[in-house]
């Protein structure tokens, strides 16, 4: 069994609560289109990563009571309120391997439902009564859409920086996967000491998970053509190795980039060219290597938490996260 | 003087902070798109009738500190939300007189932007401490989200009722005037009975309010041709004008409302024929009865209420909002 599945095995019966959490309050009364796009999505599958991290966490800090159930379906809820506004904003027609909500049924389905689940996502971290983890997923609410609107700017732009590539992965990942973390140790009572520890490991890993993302969009260190290889780069985002590659580029290159990133001027064989100049500079290795850091700082993060069999499975989740590229 | 003048008057200096609080919440420091989006919209100066509901129920309540204020700025920002979200939805070109968000950038930068400004309204809230008007938003968010998608499948059949349409109208605008009341009936400590009377108004008005409002999409009752005339009819939306006709359809009505509307073949002369059947069978003239009794709910609905000059303005105000249409 891999730390996922074992994070799984631990928190299951918590989780089967949250699953149904789930599904009953996507639910709604009154407009049956809700619960037709949000099933569509929530049968297709996700991980699940974020809510079982608010489980592992609270039981970590010994909670006791139901209300960690609650905020796991929060965080869930924020998760696919974002993915269905996501999927209108990247304009994408395929997600966890189906057709996308905006594309079966139309980008305003999309946007309306994201801001019902949104709204739900309210309604349940309400009942927990614990003004402080209401604070702190407002709080990740409003990162999450900055870095949303962050990245927009920031795409098609060659001259951004690592500093805003961190700040935008902060947003849209690092920042829900953190408070996902520190909302478990705060409605445990948690010492400070513990909530901090477990907000740092959400932001590492987070942080290093999106950056995996961002590699295997160009099929990994590898750097082969294939499916479903060189989204991102054909909708002129910049990520972690196209900012690595920009700054080491020469003249030639540079005009290269300016042209396919910044202009979106691109030809058929423009991607094939990138990964080689990628590949050239090494910077598929070194974005891997800056994960690996992320993993190793999330690992680190969780020192002073008490030894745990759970502790010990969220510490291999950072390695694991990572070891998605070879 | 009118109403809504003195109202203004009479909560002119917690409106004034109300103003900074909305100003200064809705920069952001990371992102610059997102303080040029909220900027137009806010500059374009909407009436801010909600949050000075919020503030004038705090004030009927005798609440002394500033909370209302926070409760008040955090209506706004899911009022502001909401609009950027239905210009999307609503392809709409026009708001408040200026090209809307969605025209002037991208649909993507008011998905995300009306995105913020909800994370933003959520933070506003929590900072009040106030768990219940925290649960009345989150509420209201839903029940607003929920009336959009609603909306949404209503549209384009007309086998819609005036029952759905209620439904529609209390999701899309009496939902947020009456949680903009009853919160400040909350803030206050309020008496239970104050809070409902509260409520109960600001669900009258906000009816009332959209009941008016879609009168006037077919220039009031004088139904007569004008600019920006028949907005609805030409989106196919089911308001209560064409409902009450559709109900009072003949065989051959009924197959003109069924092209226009239903199946969406509209042509030239097709909204003057809409306005000849609506006229004909007197359903402007009933849907202006409709509006002025629920201006008389709202009216009576304060009856709880301790008498002030405050509590007269409100009554009188219900009164003003139909008045539009004479």
């Amino acid at each position: 069994m891999g730390p996922f599945e074992q994070l799984q095995a631990l928190v299951a019966e918590d989780m089967a609560a949250v699953n149904t959490l789930i599904r009953t309050r996507m639910a709604s009364e009154h407009a049956p289109r809700i619960p037709e796009v949000t099933a569509h999505l929530v049968e297709a599958g996700g991980k699940r990563l974020r809510p079982l991290l608010t489980l592992a966490a609270a039981q970590i800090c010994g909670y006791q009571g139901t209300h960690h159930q609650l905020l796991a379906a929060t965080v869930e809820f924020i998760h696919t309120a974002t993915l269905l506004h996501d999927d209108v904003v990247d304009e994408s027609d395929k997600r966890r391997g189906r057709p996308t909500a905006n594309l079966l049924w139309d980008n305003k389905s999309s946007v309306l439902v994201g801001d019902y689940l949104f709204s739900r996502s309210f309604q349940l971290m309400v009942e927990t009564g614990n003004m402080k983890a209401l604070g702190i997923l407002a709080n990740a609410s409003a990162v999450i859409a900055e870095g949303e609107v962050l990245q927009l700017s920031a795409a098609q732009d060659i001259s951004t920086t690592e500093e805003i590539y961190l700040q935008v992965v902060r947003g849209k990942t690092a920042a829900l996967f953190a408070a996902a973390c520190e909302v478990g140790a705060v409605i445990s009572d948690a010492p400070e000491v513990h909530a901090k520890a477990l907000l740092a490991y959400g932001d590492a890993l987070g942080i290093a998970f999106q950056i995996v993302d961002d590699l295997l969009d160009f099929g990994g260190t590898s750097a082969t053509l294939g499916k479903n290889i060189g989204d991102d780069f054909r909708e002129r985002k910049l990520t972690l190795p196209i900012i690595l590659a920009v700054a080491k580029a020469d003249t030639t290159e540079r005009a290269f980039w300016q042209r396919t990133i910044g202009k979106g001027e691109q030809r058929e064989d423009d991607l094939a060219h990138a990964l080689r100049l990628m590949d050239g500079h090494g910077t598929l290795d070194q974005t891997r290597q800056k994960a690996l850091d992320w993993a190793e700082v999330a690992r680190a993060a969780l020192g002073p938490l008490p030894d745990s069999e759970l502790k010990s499975v969220l510490a291999d989740l950072a390695d694991f996260v990572v070891s998605r590229v070879v």
